[in-house]
């Protein structure tokens, strides 16, 4: 499906586009089934929130509205929404009350190894570390080269993910997931105040579990603590859950409270 | 004069482009004199560093090339050179072997006051650190959100320049420029290994001071350190060279190291 640039059907930017230019704005990567989007709420509020911390003005209601009508154009797949700060004046300074540029961009569904859900994945220990800067931890914003040089450490097909440790060697996240371990039946993910994104599915599985009575942590993980996990799991929007069997040298057997994420997550995502 | 794409004219540029998606690419600033680029080596070479760095393959004959005969198009003013690591497949991978996407962009000389050269600047204390990771630092890479954030912290005029400091709290550098201090006929620097854009002014200045004799330091800043200092001057490679004279509550006077590293830039840019 063609792209759409501010409503309009497109597949060129502006040379212009602070988004190019500086990596200024945001973006979200949704699951759409049944030409709808899945958890939109918890995409728009995550884009809302950092729409405010960078002072992006953004039309939410237009943005809202062409979400849903890209998605049923779309059927199902996957939606890639943009927002940048819009044409660059010169140098880092911008018109505060410009109004940002929306993008929408579709693609089939992802084609994941149905494996990696049935039997888990063995994770990459990334070499990359993430810096620490708590004005942009949590966001999907576009200065993503952390993650394209983690990314870009393995080439085999054995690694289905990275873990990444952040500049004071603390787990925080995968490459393009979220990451939780499950302790004596609680549920434990990385505090994200200093860097690392605040995912959607990380956000609806701390609240699915919470709902049912698991009692959930969300603070800084050691490495140590990893090794010690009884299970260990990855998340994001488009696959859901994956179980993690493998990091290293360090094994884990895939466990009840996985499954039992995992199978919630399926039903939103309909795989 | 309008933009080029791999020696193309062309105003737009594929809405599948990773500069765009994750800010996966580096750009240069080139100061543009009767239709020559001021310290072409300088800015090819980092670029070429910045290229081993990210892993971005580069025709670095081809780009020379568009450099020149874009420069001598545009005759004087300013040209934005971008790289970036061309169309996206899906996720954070990338092909090794695929092309860099080349794009040349002109803009009129900057109209900087020509107070800020003679009787010095104002520098506002931005809040804003700047985050470290060695991997990316001295880079002029695409994602500069940190800049971004840090130059909408002022919009008066009184400020030309933000000082920033690395979460660390050491001295780093401006917004679009380096700091350099001078104590006792000494030029002191920031070591820029954990953050921080290695400015190609910058390099120039060490160089020809180390030239004519002068003894230069490339280490770790306090902020006492810069307070105590008896010159304090920002530059690029636009505007040369401004004196500081205020910061926050501290002032300093233009001494002659400055005036005399501002006098070579002026011959360099010819402004």
């Amino acid at each position: 499906m063609e792209s759409w640039v501010d409503g309009q059907p497109a597949d060129v930017l502006s040379l212009k586009d602070r988004g190019l230019a500086y990596g200024d704005g945001l973006f979200e990567t949704i699951a759409v089934r049944s030409g709808k989007p899945v958890l939109p709420e918890r995409h728009l509020q995550r884009l809302a929130l950092g729409c405010q911390r960078l002072m992006l003005q953004v039309d939410m209601g237009a943005l809202e509205a062409e979400l849903r009508a890209y998605a049923q154009g779309l059927g199902g797949g996957v939606l890639k929404l943009i927002v940048t700060r819009g044409d660059a004046l010169r140098g880092y300074g911008a018109d505060p009350s410009a109004p940002s540029r929306r993008i929408l961009q579709g693609s089939p569904p992802a084609a994941y190894p149905p494996m990696h859900a049935e039997q888990g994945v063995r994770l990459f220990p990334c070499a990359t570390r993430l810096s620490e800067q708590p004005l942009l931890a949590g966001l999907k914003h576009l200065n993503r080269l952390e993650q394209v040089m983690a990314r870009a450490e393995w080439r085999d097909a054995e690694h289905a993910e990275g873990l990444m440790l952040d500049t004071s060697g603390r787990v925080i996240e995968g490459v393009f997931s979220n990451l939780f371990l499950v302790r004596e039946g609680e549920l434990v993910t990385a505090d994200l105040s200093r860097c690392g994104v605040a995912g959607v599915m990380r956000a609806e599985l701390l609240y699915q579990a919470e709902s049912q009575g698991i009692v959930t942590h969300i603070t800084d993980i050691r490495l140590e603590q990893l090794h010690l996990a009884d299970e260990v799991f990855v998340c994001n929007s488009v696959y859901g859950v994956w179980p993690v069997r493998a990091c290293g040298s360090a094994r884990w057997s895939t466990g009840p409270l996985t499954r039992k994420l995992q199978t919630l997550a399926r039903t939103l995502l309909d795989v």
